[in-house]
């Protein structure tokens, strides 16, 4: 394990990464991924020069295609663009990798020469609340060190997953043709939070019904300004790929006029906060759970001193103590 | 809209309901749905009393026949067993009903005129959490105003109405031949929490297939020292009903033998303590979220001149605020 580091370490390491050292930014990556007050340091670090990069989140049932189509994009930008690309593969079911790259993702190896491309997968670090606090984290981190297009593609569709793409300016849903039935739970979800929708693997029979359907489905929930295009791509031969950045363009722009990405970005930012204030007040009531004070609440509780509503005030209580003393004096 | 009643008025309503006047428990009932201050005291007072009811959940998927299930468990109570019984029908998905008996409970309207059978719906307040939190209190009230057997029966499988007819001390699980279509989602959420599995409608074709696979499932997924009954019945025609009842009543015995009643109620109370709990850290984030100094936060955040991580800990200090002036002075 790494032993803490300085204020001045970190800067050192974050100025490494910005001249393009791999190795200090895949260092700064696992200091994110892992929280604690380094990671807070770092964080507040990049969030004040972070702001120019673009995100684009990729998701979608497993076998997709998503990762097959993520990397036939970054090819698409590195030959059309030639813009440094950063790409977070994020799967919450997995465990801890330490960062290193998804043994099964063998599409992306074709860009593991390239110095332009960075790819890195980060996984479940015990509760899944940090996970969504930490890909945001990271995104801006790939953003203050100079990579101006991250990538964050989600292995599954989950609701952290969901959660996760949704936080990306550009939220591409990957589906298939007759996808209805395996993404059952979250179809809803899933449109919700689409700007462009992808039919892969449209070679094959159905892709006209799911285009139909889908189309469908926007007009009934849908009352928007932008209505997210239908891309048919077949990931593995490329077609469709150069219409799905077309389309991911599209929807920048889009943003990008009439202030719609900064407005995005401040909600974002705002969800991102009451995420975090959440996920410290479920810190604070697990901690009160396990206090001494709540055994004895307990016994009340069993014995009938005390009924369940009591029992929460006391809780409560506790709880707010514990707030208090997480966090120093309140504001006057 | 009723005044605020004083407690010794309280105490009158629920001394009538324990004499048997419907119109004083109907009151009180709504007065535990409303929740406030009024619904608190009647929660503290029957909490003391009650402990000697024997509280059974039904749940299942809309169509599944509970409701015609339910209708004729308890025509069953009453011929073989002589007791009074309650029925609890709650409906999340409802607006709220004012304490009427549902319209569409066709087969409810048999035990009308039977002084010795009650019947209430539930349906939404509001927040959805309210509904958790009221529906233990309610079954509470009936049990210490003299009803010794409560039915708790919900409407659909959505999360809320799993975790209410997890509650009770006895969970029936409603699914028909061919069910696993149509609870996809909630299928493992159902398993886990049922007691006595019921294949309801039974005469259709599939019924022994779906026995195999709830008997497969239960022996992948379970490993307790009860394992869940399978019964098959036709609510329709009252075929296994008895059956039913039969499992029902074992599994009671069962619970009752070696204090495993004592320690599921004692859980209960606990899972009930934390959810009162949660909600209200919840509601005073809501209170936090709206203040003037989270308006302050929210321009600092698009300023820049804070982070998230900053700016969830000025909202977490202004929730240990909101706690602070809600709950008095912390024990000491």
């Amino acid at each position: 394990m790494t032993a803490a580091l300085s204020g001045s370490k970190l800067s050192e390491l974050f100025e490494a990464s910005r001249s393009g050292n791999r190795g200090a930014l895949a260092r700064l990556l696992s200091l994110v991924e892992r929280g604690g007050a380094e990671g807070r340091e770092l964080a507040r670090l990049t969030f004040k020069t972070a702001g120019s990069a673009y995100a684009i989140g990729f998701t979608g049932a497993p076998g997709s295609g998503k990762s097959t189509l993520t990397s036939a994009v970054v090819a698409g930008i590195r030959s059309r663009l030639s813009s440094p690309v950063a790409v977070l593969a994020v799967d919450p079911s997995s465990p801890v990798t330490g960062g290193a790259i998804l043994g099964d993702r063998v599409r992306m190896q074709q860009h593991a020469l390239d110095d332009a491309v960075f790819i890195r997968s980060m996984a479940s670090r015990g509760h899944l609340g940090g996970l969504a606090a930490a890909v945001p984290e990271a995104v801006r981190l790939l953003d203050a060190t100079g990579w101006p297009l991250v990538i964050v593609e989600t292995v599954g569709v989950g609701q952290v997953e969901i959660d996760v793409a949704a936080m990306c300016d550009t939220v591409v849903v990957v589906v298939n043709p007759g996808w209805g039935d395996s993404v059952q739970a979250n179809k809803a979800g899933l449109l919700e939070i689409a700007d462009v929708l992808v039919i892969n693997k449209a070679d094959r029979p159905g892709a006209k019904e799911a285009a139909r359907d889908l189309r469908l489905m926007l007009q009934l929930s849908r009352d928007l300004q932008w209505t997210p295009p239908i891309v048919e791509t077949v990931a593995t031969t490329g077609d469709g790929v150069a219409e799905l950045w077309d389309a991911i363009t599209s929807h920048r722009y889009y943003l990008e006029q009439g202030g719609h990405l900064a407005s995005r970005r401040a909600k974002r930012a705002k969800e991102e906060t009451v995420r975090i204030a959440r996920r410290r007040l479920d810190t604070a009531l697990g901690a009160a759970l396990k206090g001494a004070a709540n055994a004895e609440v307990l016994a009340a509780l069993s014995d009938k001193r005390m009924d369940p509503d009591e029992a929460a005030d006391r809780l409560v209580s506790a709880v707010a103590l514990e707030l208090r003393d997480a966090a120093g004096p309140a504001p006057s």
